[in-house]
């Protein structure tokens, strides 16, 4: 029986806790200062007005005010904020940490350091935290296809633990693994992070193609659909993201398989990043867009912000090619200059063993 | 101006006729004998029953019977029949080849050769034409998402032209690419056809979340889809095909990008194969279901069927290892053996460098 307590009382850290929770673990929830009428629902009777559900009895809430009581003689302790809410964690979990602790990241995302490198959230935790206490720690991460709403079902869930520590990774694997919840493990952290962290913007380019074509007019009813766009964009944001793992010197085999193609393939499947996507195909800037979604975090945009100081710094380094991540930095200047959507296509591709496409003249008639 | 005879009116043949005839090369379309009404068709208004499309005036349709007349001179044949259809394709046009012409094949899948080999579908192809005449043509084949009806809308399609001989690829490139239609080239032909031979059976597997959850008794409303048990399945249908690729000799850069994931996740959008893996996620036996399905070629169905004799004599000869394929082999007893759907997901992911599940004693309540 292992004492977990998760910071944060979203929808993906909570989910996360079911599996513990039918294995019979001691949980204890904190939601942080944005989840107050979470866990003042919680308390009332254990539903959870975000995930539409009933939490297991051994899922105890608390409120953020109590976070250190919560923590005390914890094993392991998620975190569950969103990518925004990384450093509001490290300051408030800092003074609380005890030595030997499991850290478990459900955050995906990564940001740019001042001297323009890419670095993975558990390192961002790490470097935040108070010196005498980061290294008496242990990190941990998790990717793949986990919808947070069909974990909590109960359904079939298949993801990877990742971490630098390979003693964690079973400890870990028993607390959560269940008939239900598949669990493999790796020491690639960086494969696993990169990788779910760029589904998040790749899946938001995937959404556009939808929102092209609605605003087609007139509309080719033949012709009705854009699968080979957005199929065209889900390729080259997969390609896009083995070409951030090699060069950041994670594996590649984590790409084509559950963090890298099965975590992009359901974050296509709907979704904020999706219909952010759709409302930016249609032709709206995004200024106009997000007005259409207030309140929302929308972890592909934020990402795409977040990553793209490190990205330009690497190409003006000479670290990159300026070639190398097209759509990226397209999305970048959608996002952030009210670009159109009109992507060069014959740029895609241009880091593959393949021959670029040839422009040809055209003679449509 | 090159000319060019396109074998096969089925939607995928004639739609890629269309690029070459934007940019105005002289094109035949020649019917099979399982063509005969669509050729009619075209005969008299030029309108493609299947495509719901006029096709352009350069392109000229004619019967199976007329054949001989229509290959005459051809510079470049393309090859649309279905994969059932090789075995006829070769035996129609070994007479009428003539030295030098390329062969450019938009059929998918593999064959198992009589002593455990698996084929691609223009090595087969080559060993049925007569042997004076078999060497002295050319051979290329396409990898990518291109669903039919939207490149004949000339929506903008990526895709991989492959040949071992890369003379033929750019002359291929010339006369197909336009503003919308992105052709890429590699000498990869094992990726590429690899990667698209097996985009159908993990397509129809992909397939099966849906009908899964809607057998269900009694619904789940607030955890009602099952994109976590799709993802998973579409990541380890990835990853099968990456295992496949290496095993065979070819590039895995060919399967995280366009003829990889682009092509299996566009054939997961609907289709065929989505329909039928709806059906037997339900609980149909495959004998059911398919009579729900009458008169339509599965390709998925088709390939596993296929290929499946060259894996198990591959796995009896000790060549793969027997827990190598296991979503493949799955998938062949579903459908051979009217196993129920019910995956093991724990036997996922075992030929990557993670450390698989660790299988605990559940304490659900």
């Amino acid at each position: 029986m292992t004492r977990i307590t998760m910071i944060g009382a979203g929808v993906m850290g909570t989910a996360l806790m079911f599996p513990a929770a039918d294995n019979g673990h001691e949980i204890k929830l904190v939601g942080t200062h944005l989840d107050e009428a979470i866990i003042k629902r919680l308390q009332q009777d254990r539903y959870h007005l975000r995930l539409q559900r009933t939490i297991p009895s051994n899922i105890t809430p608390y409120q953020h005010t109590d976070l250190a009581e919560a923590m005390r003689d914890a094993e392991i302790i998620g975190i569950g904020v969103n990518s925004r809410g990384v450093h509001w964690a490290a300051e408030h979990i800092g003074p609380h940490l005890q030595e030997g602790q499991i850290i478990i990241m459900v955050t995906k995302g990564m940001e740019s350091s001042p001297s323009g490198e890419l670095v993975i959230l558990p390192d961002v935790l790490r470097s935040l935290l108070p010196a005498n206490i980061r290294d008496q720690v242990r990190y941990a991460a998790i990717g793949g296809p986990s919808i947070a709403g069909e974990l909590a079902a109960r359904r079939h869930t298949s993801v990877v633990f990742t971490s630098r520590d390979a003693e964690v990774l079973p400890i870990l694997q028993s607390v959560f693994a269940t008939s239900y919840y598949h669990v493999w493990s790796s020491t690639d952290i960086i494969g696993v992070e990169v990788c779910v962290a760029m589904k998040n913007p790749y899946a938001l380019a995937v959404g556009l193609a939808a929102g092209v074509v609605e605003a087609e007019n007139p509309p080719d009813v033949a012709g009705a659909k854009m699968h080979n766009y957005a199929a065209a964009i889900f390729a080259q944001g997969l390609a896009e993201t083995a070409f951030l793992v090699q060069h950041l010197g994670g594996n590649l085999q984590t790409v084509f398989s559950l963090p890298g193609a099965g975590d992009l393939y359901v974050t296509t499947q709907g979704g904020r990043n999706s219909r952010m996507g759709r409302l930016l195909g249609m032709g709206k800037r995004y200024s106009d867009a997000v007005e259409e979604m207030p309140n929302e975090t929308i972890e592909g945009v934020d990402a795409v912000v977040a990553i793209a100081p490190a990205i330009e710094q690497m190409i003006t380094a000479g670290q990159i090619a300026a070639d190398a991540l097209p759509l990226l930095r397209s999305l970048h200047r959608i996002l952030t200059r009210g670009e159109n959507v009109d992507f060069d296509f014959d740029s895609f591709f241009n880091k593959l063993s393949f021959n670029p496409p040839i422009r040809t003249e055209d003679n449509e008639r």
